[in-house]
């Protein structure tokens, strides 16, 4: 698969709120698909998990399994190429210190 | 708009291909809209403008007029606020650290 097919899978499945939502779950520590499930209950189990392989597709997502469990994992490289396409390591210092700006003039 | 709308704004953006290219022309440097039609002549001047004005209405674009001209800028914070949402500030050096496990293992 070509890099720009992978950024096409990437940008696509971050396009959606709700897979937005499956990573911020999985920010802090990987989470069972069952885990997942229940927390989006909202939604039935098949439709959960349509968006989580189109999250392991994209390669945002990292499934390992332990026994009959699906241990889901977010990947950070995907994101961390996004920072570092438009933002080069040169520029970090310079985009902290704006953001800190931003930060203090809105409170 | 709430945050969550901004967001939808900015991943919407970002899926289309074109876009991300006009951002990859405007990372180094800003540039007139002149100079981006030129840069991408097999589109017609109204479609690159108009997804300037997608790009700009989801603040990743900054509009800077001088005189006649319009100089389009990377407006890096939501970038960086991408990166923030899913790479907390103690993740960095993790990351970093995988980041460079993998190239080595690639190369």
């Amino acid at each position: 698969m070509s890099t720009s097919e992978k950024n096409d899978k990437i940008f696509k499945a971050l396009a959606a709120p709700l897979r937005r939502s499956i990573l911020d779950e999985l920010k802090d520590s990987p989470q069972t698909t069952g885990a997942l499930c229940e927390r989006f209950s909202q939604l039935d189990r098949c439709t959960v998990m349509q968006h989580l392989r189109v999250l392991e597709d994209a390669d945002l997502v990292i499934v390992r399994r332990a026994g009959r469990e699906r241990w889901n994992h977010l990947n950070p490289l995907p994101i961390k190429e996004i920072h570092d396409r438009w933002i080069g390591a040169y520029a970090v210092q310079a985009v902290n210190m704006l953001d800190r700006l931003k930060r203090d003039l809105e409170s």
